[in-house]
């Protein structure tokens, strides 16, 4: 047995397949450039279809994972585009007479050496990428094959020092049983796409790293504690095997809950809906029973692209969402986007810190005709189906005021374009900066609706960067800080007689659900894979139980005592509740 | 008369001298190297120079102005130490047989260039950082004379097309009577060295690049409405004669105060401490009439040194600083420093949001000896005199209590080493973390007292990096968010009878007095050029006045709404203040 992380939780058992690393080796005869013409020409070539390559992965990644995940795929891109980067490779064909695949390795070489000298976090993950692009462009070159994983074979469990960001986006649930890497951690590509598809994945082996396993040996990986097993003894197997399909069966069982609503043993009922980016993500959530959009992320409908899409583009999109959604209603956020995410028609600056600075609403007040075309896309689909409108990062009354300004403005114009809208539309704010929540009470009297986004709030709260290695143990849902501020907002709404939700990953943590209740909190909206898991809560439980459990939560000063309650209230209620401690 | 931005307040009025710009041009001659081992000697001869003047330039810059802003010094050290600029030096004197200096001169055009093509804010500074450095080892390959500033002569107004850093730390306010820069805004160095010595400064005149004016020319600076005259008809030039004189009256009317205490008109006591970094500082402080220390800034003793000051090395500092304040009460604060300014001792990460980090207590607790050291020391100096010691950056009740275990082992390590020390030593926090102020009653039952951080609790409240020009309009101290913070954290003081202090810029703006005097803010701490602005509004005020106002201010709901209402009281409390809008 080896221990390691857990960095996706369940248990797989099945044969190893032991992955090549995505690295290539030049011929060994000298290769100069005979004819640079025909060297830029084959350059050319790889690049074109590198890229085209990429851009295929990253849209399949997206479609798994989501658009910020995928964006790692664009610095990708950009590195096929970048001077510096291109240059080298060119001085070293023009200079030196040297075939492009060599003019390629040696800038690898070049760059991934500079970066790691810099001893830099960000360098380092800058030398990653140009590894792994590198990489893909010496494999057109050389005409090398991929190092792809089996396709259309037994189920196996992949063994891999690492996963590029490419492997990754390459992954299969039908095949793929289980994973384990020697590197990365849990907040790797490998680690999120995993958890998205629900394939047990364990890392960071890296002390192990003659892991003595070949593709064939039996495994067991056991993502809940870390563990994995090579060609282990028939009791660990048969151990595992019963574990493995109490998993399976309790899955099956939660499927059901899909048709059901959620509504608490006494009565209280709760609104569960979707937090979502794009058409085939709301067919998910619909199939997991979801009741509408919490939050539907605009963002993916502006990146990746050279020029802002215009009001027919998106209208289509929010038209389409909207009828999916049936008579459910959709939150159409407006959008969110910051200097970490640059998109290409905007001049965003780079920022020392970016979560502190020139993002989502900011940005939209100051762009004022990009953020009007989209308002007058949300408003035209209002016309069409039950869409509401919400700002993001609000932190003043007066952005509220000048965001609805300019709403205005959008109604007179489609006025005078004589085209329908829904002129009582609902426009709500996210609860996501402190202020926000501080000055609850005078928003609400501007708004419709407050959705509370838990993961800024509790990163702002604690001044935690979650994103941060060194203090992500510090990023405390359950702190009583976070609790207080969660109370006043609701308090707030409920004084004021406006809808208050929840769309912060807190809501899609099952435990927080009699938090909720008390608070008299109207909907909580997550990622579609947490809808029936919480719906289960909330099913097993009456509002009477959740108001004893929270407000002996609310009384606790510490958010290691608060959680440990509300996973103890968790388990005492769910017996056979998925997962394991 | 041209307009410009008023980056530093005050009139002046002289003659002009410009500045030639501080960049060398290499003689005409061929300049090969002749003997490689010679022009090695002269190089590494030229970096010892720099580096000690760049020393003694860095030392002059922090007693003036502070430990964080003379840390860019730290980064032109770093320079001449960076393997990639060395390299590059080298390289040409090697390979190329070239002169030392046309070396240097090559690899500076080399990186600015480089720096310059990547379009990043970070790394057009670093463009400026290796012009500078670069400049100056040219200056001492060449054996050209220095720019430097006129000295011994009659005062001037100083033009330049920008002032380098290094220029900035040599500004000496009995010659400089004004400042002009065509580049440059409020927050570049000259702006803040200019502002911290007291000299008027217009910059930020690019569009007049060719400002009409030579040495010898008579001016008008306004610092505080941004405008310069050259040459101006007599009407104008007594006007502003007018206007400086009075403003020189003024500020010596203001120094008559110093010996007087901050009392209202009816009897409600303000105790004025200032906000120091060094002893030079702390005497400064005196002179403005600072009742004792309010925050002592340890960082100082901690930066640009290649191992962590012992015990003893700080002791001798606390027990000078508190032998320094007599009777008054001196607040150490325990280090206070993070990603965004490395300590070479310590291995911080680079970090994506440095400001939502690994700094300060977070630190502190994890590299416990470093943090006991500190303790101990500040222990020992207790004996001596009337100190205090504060912990910050805190969120949690968790970190108040390791903070305190550790302050525990320290007492009894000094018990064990028959060591004296001030066994009820009072033990503050920092409340400058929005979730410090959310449960401000939890930590006020495990702390003495509480001093309010405000620029860090309006960044993370507001979620507004002041440091960032993109959104700095956003950083309102006065967001009702913010007040409704401070009354929670003085109302929880005030419940469990502990003392509550102010140290952010806050206190030191002398139009937020009414707020402190309704809070029963016990003291405010702040730079000690403010001490005496804001002891005159205290005496020109009475606590029932400042009720009516503060009142007002609470019940507003935007933070431009509640400035202008301390605004307006400001004026009509003092008429004669200091400054003009």
């Amino acid at each position: 047995m080896i221990e390691g992380i857990g960095a996706a939780a369940g248990v797989a058992i099945g044969k190893a397949f032991v992955l090549p690393s995505w690295e290539w080796d030049l011929p060994d005869q000298k290769m100069d450039a005979v004819d640079l013409a025909k060297e830029f020409e084959r350059l050319y070539e790889g690049i074109r279809t590198s890229k085209s390559e990429i851009q295929f992965i990253k849209d399949e990644f997206r479609e798994m994972v989501g658009p910020e995940e995928s964006s790692i795929f664009d610095a990708h891109l950009a590195i096929l585009e970048d001077p510096e980067f291109m240059n080298e490779i060119r001085g070293i064909i023009e200079r030196q007479y040297k075939a492009a695949e060599v003019a390629v390795k040696e800038a690898i070489d070049h760059f991934v050496t500079m970066f790691d000298l810099l001893d830099d976090e960000y360098m380092k993950e800058r030398a990653i990428d140009i590894k792994d692009v590198g990489n893909r462009l010496l494999k057109h070159l050389l005409g090398a094959p991929e190092v792809t994983l089996p396709k259309d074979t037994q189920p196996y469990i992949l063994v891999a020092k690492e996963l590029s960001p490419s492997q990754s986006a390459h992954l299969n649930p039908s095949y793929v049983l289980g994973i384990v890497t020697m590197n990365g951690g849990k907040t790797s590509h490998s680690a999120i796409m995993a958890r998205a598809l629900g394939i047990p994945l364990v890392s960071g082996l890296e002390s192990n790293l003659n892991l003595p396993v070949q593709t064939g040996d039996m495994m067991v990986v056991d993502g809940d504690l870390g563990k994995v097993y090579v060609n282990p003894e028939k009791t660990v197997t048969d151990h595992y095997k019963i574990l493995r399909d109490e998993q399976r069966r309790r899955k099956e069982q939660l499927q059901v809950l899909a048709s059901v609503d959620a509504v608490t043993k006494d009565g209280t009922t709760l609104r569960l809906a979707a937090n979502i980016s794009s058409i085939k993500e709301l067919e998910a959530a619909l199939k997991h029973g979801a009741q509408g959009v919490g939050l539907f992320r605009t963002e993916f409908l502006y990146m990746d692209r050279k020029s802002a899409p215009d009001e027919e583009e998106q209208y289509e999109v929010y038209r389409l969402i909207a009828e999916k959604a049936g008579n459910h209603s959709v939150v159409i956020r407006t959008l969110d986007i910051g200097g970490d995410k640059p998109l290409d028609y905007l001049q965003l600056p780079e920022e020392e810190n970016p979560f502190l600075g020139y993002r989502a609403i900011r940005i939209s007040l100051d762009w004022k005709e990009l953020f009007k075309t989209q308002l007058t896309a949300i408003l035209r689909a209002s016309a069409t189906g039950n869409i509401k409108v919400m700002y993001p990062m609000i932190s003043s009354v007066e952005e509220v005021r000048q965001a609805d300004a300019l709403l205005k403005e959008a109604m007179a114009d489609l006025d005078a374009r004589g085209l329908a809208y829904n002129p009582n539309i609902q426009r709500g704010i996210m609860i996501e900066v402190p202020a926000a929540a501080m000055i609850a009470d005078l928003l609400a009297a501007e708004t419709d609706f407050f959705s509370i986004g838990t993961n800024d709030l509790v990163q702002y709260v604690l001044a935690v960067d979650r994103m941060n290695e060194q203090i992500a143990h510090m990023y405390h849902p359950y702190h009583p800080a976070v609790l207080r501020m969660l109370r006043m907002t609701a308090q707030a709404a409920h004084q004021a007689g406006i809808d208050v939700s929840v769309c912060g990953e807190m809501a899609g943590d099952e435990r927080s659900v009699p938090l909720w209740l008390e608070l008299g909190i109207h909907q909580l909206s997550m990622s579609p894979q947490s809808l029936l898991r919480v719906k289960h809560r909330v099913l097993n439980t009456t509002a009477s139980e959740a108001t004893t459990v929270a407000q002996v939560c609310f009384g606790m000063s510490t958010g290691a005592a608060i959680e440990d309650k509300l996973t103890a209230a968790n388990v005492s209620c769910t017996p056979a509740g998925p997962g394991r401690q």
